[in-house]
C-alpha cells in the first residue's frame, strides 16, 4: 500500500478510537483538527521508510509506530503555538488550534493526543509484545524529558541555553525516535538509526530556518520570520541564504551515508536523495536563487 | 516493604530517571515540584491495595503502576490549575506550578510527566510484556480520550453537560484505572476491578466536595469553595453535609462490597473500611458535626 495512504489510515484509526457520541465533541473536534488535513508527515514517513528497509514484518506496528510519532509531533505543534510559547495565529494555512477552539481545548487536545499516541503503539503491541516496551522507550525519549521535544521546549525558559542540546532535543530526538521506532517496529535494533534520524533531523531544520527567511507565509501555511521575532537560532541567518543550501545538501548527503546495514539499504538511500531534491518548496528555491 | 515507602521510591526512580544534568533544570525543578512532597497519593495506594490483593507476584511491575497513575494525576493536577482552566494559585499548602514556574514551563511538566508516566511502565514492563499492552490500555483509557480525565476536563468546555459522564471521567477514571493496573501488574484480569476503583472514585469526591464547603484551606493544602466559584456540581450542596456525610459511607461500603474474589480479598476490605473512617479530615468532621 501507498506510504501516504498507510499513515493517513493509521492515523485516521487511532483518532477514531479515541472519539465516542458519548464524549465531549469539542475535543474530539480539536483533536482531529489538529491531526487533519495532512501536514507534510515527514516523520512517520521516515518510520515507515526505516521499517521498509528493514523488512517490515509487522506492518500494523510500524503504522502504529508511524501515527504515534506523528500524534506526537502534532501533539508538540498544538501546544507550542499556545500564547504562553510563540502565541501563533495560524498553522498548516489555517488558524492554530487555540484560536479555532480557545485555549483550554488546545491544552487538552496536547494532552489526549499524547496518550492516545501510547495507547496507539499498545493496540498494536499486543501481537508483538516482545517489541512493545523497546518501542514505547525509543518513542519516550524522543517527546519526554531529559532529551525530548519537551526538554527542547524547556530550554526556551533557561536563562542560558546550551544551543547544541537545544536543537537535538527540540527537532533532532523525534526524528532519531521515528527512525529507531521504525526499526523497532522490523524487529531491529534502533541505535545506528538513530543518527540517520538525528541527521535528517538537521536536515529539515535547515530547510525551515530556510523557508522562515525567504518563503512566501501563503505557501508555507505559517507565518515567517518567527526566529528573528522569537530571538531563535536561524542556520539560514547565520550562513546566509547559500551557505545554509549547501550546508543542507551535505546534511542529506551524510544521512544516506548513514544508513546502517539492512534489507532494503539501497532502496532508502535513493529515496533521501530523491527527498533531497524537493526538501524546499519551489518557491522558496526561486526566491532563493 | 512499607505501601507509602515503596510508592515514594517509585515515584522517586520514575523523576529520577528523566533528570541529567545536561538538561534544562527548570523544567526537571517543575516537574519534581508538581509531583513531591507527597499529596494523599490515594490512588497508587489502591493500586498496590488491589495488587496485593492479587498477590502481587511482580512488585516491580506494581510499583511502576502505581507510580504511572500518581504521575498522571499530578500532571492532569498541574495542567487544571492553569490560568485557562482553574487558575488556582495554591495546591497541596504551596504555589501551583505555573505560579512558581510560570506557564510555559506548568504546561511542558504536565506534558513530561504524562510521558514518564508511560515510559515508567515500559521500563518495568520489559520482564513481563505480556502484561504491558494492557496495563497501558487500561492506564490510557484512565487518562485520555473518550472517557478519561482529559475528556473530563473537556466536558467543561461544553455548552450542554452530560454531568454523569463528566465525573465518572474526570475523577472515576483515574480510580478505575489505578484499581484496574493494579491488577493487571498482579496478572489479574481488570474487569471487574474497575467498579470497586470507580466507587472508591465516587466516595473520595463526594469527600472533596465535603471539604470544599466547610474544610479550612490551611488544612487541606488548596482554597476552598472552588466549586460555586466555577459553577460545578458538589454533593454536599445538594445533598446537605449530612446527607453528603451519609452517602459517602455508603458509597465504601459499597466499593467493599464490589472486590471480586482474589486471594486477599478480607485484608483489602478491611484496609478500604478503615480507610472510610479517616476518608475525612479530623478538622473537617469537628465543623461538619
Amino acid at each position: 500500500m501507498d506510504v501516504t495512504l498507510r499513515i493517513e489510515r493509521a492515523l485516521e484509526n487511532a483518532i477514531s478510537a479515541g472519539e465516542s457520541p458519548s464524549a465531549p465533541s469539542g475535543l474530539a473536534a480539536a483533536m482531529r483538527y489538529a491531526v487533519f488535513p495532512a501536514g507534510h508527515r515527514i516523520r512517520p514517513r521516515i518510520a515507515l521508510g526505516v521499517a521498509a528497509a528493514c523488512r517490515d514484518d509487522t506492518p500494523a506496528l510500524s503504522d502504529a509506530a508511524a501515527a504515534a510519532i506523528e500524534l506526537l509531533h502534532c501533539a508538540s505543534l498544538v501546544h507550542d503555538d499556545l500564547p504562553a510559547f510563540d502565541g501563533a495565529s495560524t498553522r498548516r494555512g489555517k488558524p492554530s488550534v487555540h484560536r479555532a477552539f480557545g485555549e483550554p481545548l488546545a491544552v487538552l487536545a496536547g494532552d489526549a493526543l499524547i496518550v492516545l499516541a501510547f495507547e496507539t503503539l499498545a493496540r498494536a503491541g499486543g501481537d508483538r509484545p516482545d517489541r512493545l516496551a523497546p518501542l514505547i522507550l525509543a518513542v519516550g525519549r524522543a517527546v519526554g524529558v531529559p532529551y525530548g521535544i519537551c526538554a527542547g521546549q524547556a530550554w526556551e525558559c533557561e536563562s542560558s541555553v546550551d544551543l547544541s542540546a537545544y536543537q537535538r532535543a527540540k527537532t533532532g530526538a523525534l526524528f532519531a525516535g521515528a527512525a529507531a521506532a521504525g526499526a523497532i517496529a522490523a524487529g531491529y535494533t534502533p541505535s545506528q538509526w538513530r543518527l540517520f534520524g538525528e541527521r535528517l533531523g538537521e536536515a529539515y531544520q535547515v530547510a525551515d530556518d530556510i523557508c522562515d527567511l525567504v518563503a512566501d507565509p501563503e505557501d508555507i501555511g505559517k507565518p515567517v520570520g518567527q526566529d528573528a521575532i522569537n530571538a531563535r537560532p536561524n542556520a539560514a541567518r547565520t550562513l546566509g541564504i547559500e551557505g545554509a543550501k549547501k550546508w543542507l545538501a551535505e546534511l542529506m548527503s551524510a544521512a544516506a551515508e548513514t544508513i546502517p546495514p539492512c534489507p532494503g539499504r539501497d532502496a532508502l538511500q535513493a529515496m533521501v536523495r530523491a527527498e533531497g531534491r524537493k526538501i524546499l518548496p519551489k518557491s522558496v528555491v526561486e526566491r532563493a536563487a
